[in-house]
């Protein structure tokens, strides 16, 4: 069963005054929703080859498409790639990045700062307390070099499998498994919070079984704050429907921690056969979007925010892929297809949060004591007075925001 | 790979002196193995109706089997069936029964303190404080009443599952999804362990997956004492191999704490069908044991007590069951027909525990220091000296033990 979403909206009172403090009745405002609260994510990887002026897959016309639905961008930390050669780390150009995001309006977050994938070869072989020092240092370096822009962060990725992960050899297993899996995620926690106090981090995990409830009662029992946990849903086997969806979030749900859906793939094409266990071994030369698998996935993607948007829990929904092209596992799970152009699932979603959940430019008039109810979803807003813009806000609490008639 | 059993031995120097202290060469001492110091265990349900002079499975034939195999039983205290009217303990008779196989060199193993299934219908409905405050009584009831007799104790069952249990009503679901896992093993530990500081309580479950992992390092990392883990193997589905069973062992070796096999069977019938989940929803008119079967079961248990003796973490194997005749599910799990006669399974079983890993009444002579040393499985001991008997104990270290000459 879902639920509505009241728990998303909030009034703002707004009461006009003249010069001298008096209500203006009957007068003219135009009120309009600038940006969710809810965080709609999705992935920025596209453009940091358009944010610095370099060859990529990002365009302007794409950059668009992606700024008219999404207010938060998941940026790409992976060590072994931003920091390829040992002291050398990618950090202008993240730096760069997150910046041209700022610039549209679209708030950041760093994905991951410890996770035992996409490792630098330079960390193997070195001793156990070495690595661990660097990791620490890692941590530190990032948290602390992008606060301001990026606060909040993927401390620690996947640590159910973390110690005993056997896909690839890497510096971080052996560590996990010898520290053990809550040490690893204290010492990310520890580290990422000293760095920047006012940092939103949160654990992640594709693994949602009894495990990563495990893993997080011991987390929360050792006292290890957590700001939200991060649930992984790449769903290239398929859509998983509403209610088992659902009946994960609850199961999540019940340690009164905000829930952030951190990857969320649907395909449009072919889905992947249900017997394959890691999504990276299913490699196939050509995966194309389809015109059925496009349909379905517009009704995918319309239920699965629909749900989750409902679920009082949730408050952000990352999608993983704004556009076919270089898209991972070379899957059809974009929004926009590889020539650019919008598929139904994007029509569908920016539907839902520009349209459906939003509020566009309304022209009310005061009544007699001078105010105006505004009703929407949680966000930022702006109020247009005789020409003169004021930003409000609309919260969890009802709110009065008073708004000078310069006459 | 399989270890040696080179760790499960030790050797004690008997020194044979006379009644001035000197040390007596040449004298021919027969030294003969009582008891193994590994806990070779299986279930003792069957045997509570012959302890308490009432009708039931077991009797004197098939208890002389028991006890020339096994040295630990585990007899049942799940509270639906202990407890069925409220405050009219099964007490007595599961005293009567724990003394029964005392008296016939058998130690005890209580199974479990806590468990959502089998539980009192009385306890339904009643409101979280209750039921807790019940748990706990109950708690300190059982592992005060049969201090001194059953020293060891599953202290709480299945904890993974426990919270989300939906394949029957009970009042430990809602508590542990109340206060969590770790707070209900938190619970069981300490009323046991308050009890009766000298238990050695365990914490079981049949979930072996990271699940677990990440439940046993939560509890750890919460300052929990565990006395050793507890692993279950029913194998209705068929025996996992050395190889699998021995990566299992490993994972949950690596604690450093002592592993128990809690519950062990492995049938001599045809096989369950794999894609059954839970092991009771599997309910057949008759599940007859096979000759093949029982070749079969007989290669398993030898190459699941061989590779598990073998391995250092292992303190305990307990078998689930004696005879077909009223076996869990039906299955022809029982290493004894229902008929009485043993399968060749329990052969095996009887020729490791009793012959290769045993030393029988050997006949040795002292050399010019009056001694003889003896290597053996670590357990209890006697030496015959002219008729005399001594009890000596073989364990990890070398040990010296003087044997008066009584000339």
């Amino acid at each position: 069963m879902t639920h509505g979403t009241d728990h998303r909206t909030g009034t703002t009172t707004l009461t006009v005054v003249d010069g001298d403090g008096a209500p203006v009745p009957g007068a003219d405002v135009t009120v309009e929703q600038i940006r969710h609260a809810f965080s709609f994510g999705n992935i920025g990887f596209d453009f940091i080859g358009l944010a610095n002026g370099e060859p990529g897959v990002g365009d302007d016309h794409l950059a668009d498409l992606y700024a008219d639905v999404f207010n938060v961008a998941t940026l790409p930390f992976y060590w072994g790639r931003f920091e390829p050669e040992r002291g050398h780390p990618d950090t202008d150009r993240l730096l760069t990045t997150a910046q041209w995001f700022r610039d549209r309006g679209i708030a950041l977050k760093g994905h991951p700062l410890v996770w035992h994938t996409v490792q630098p070869d330079w960390l193997l072989g070195l001793p156990l307390d070495e690595v661990e020092a660097l990791q620490r240092a890692r941590i530190r370096r990032e948290v602390s070099e992008f606060a301001g822009v990026i606060d909040t962060w993927d401390a620690i990725n996947e640590v159910v499998i973390m110690p005993v992960f056997d896909n690839g050899d890497n510096a971080i297993t052996p560590l996990a498994r010898a520290r053990g899996r809550i040490p690893m995620i204290r010492m990310a926690f520890e580290e990422a919070r000293a760095a920047n106090p006012h940092a939103t981090l949160l654990l992640n995990d594709f693994d949602l079984s009894s495990a990563y409830e495990c893993l997080i009662e011991g987390v929360l029992e050792a006292g290890v704050q957590l700001d939200a946990i991060g649930l992984q849903t790449h769903m290239h086997q398929g859509y998983w429907g509403v209610d088992t969806m659902l009946a994960m979030v609850d199961r999540f749900a019940r340690y009164g921690l905000p829930l952030h859906l951190t990857e969320t793939s649907l395909v449009s094409g072919d889905l992947m056969p249900a017997h394959i266990v890691d999504l990276n071994d299913h490699q196939v030369p050509s995966w194309p979007s389809t015109p059925e698998g496009e349909a379905r996935q517009a009704d995918d993607v319309e239920r699965h925010y629909r749900s989750l948007v409902a679920h009082p829990s949730v408050e952000a929904i990352t999608y993983w892929g704004i556009t076919d092209a270089d898209a991972w596992l070379g899957a059809p799970i974009g929004l926009v297809r590889a020539d650019g152009t919008p598929k139904p699932a994007y029509d569908a979603l920016r539907r839902l949060v520009k349209e459906e959940w939003w509020l566009a430019p309304t022209t009310m008039r005061t009544d007699e004591r001078g105010q105006v109810q505004v009703r929407g979803f949680r966000g930022e807003y702006r109020v247009d007075v005789r020409g003169a813009a004021t930003a409000f806000t609309i919260g969890d609490a009802d709110t009065d925001v008073r708004v000078i008639w310069r006459g």
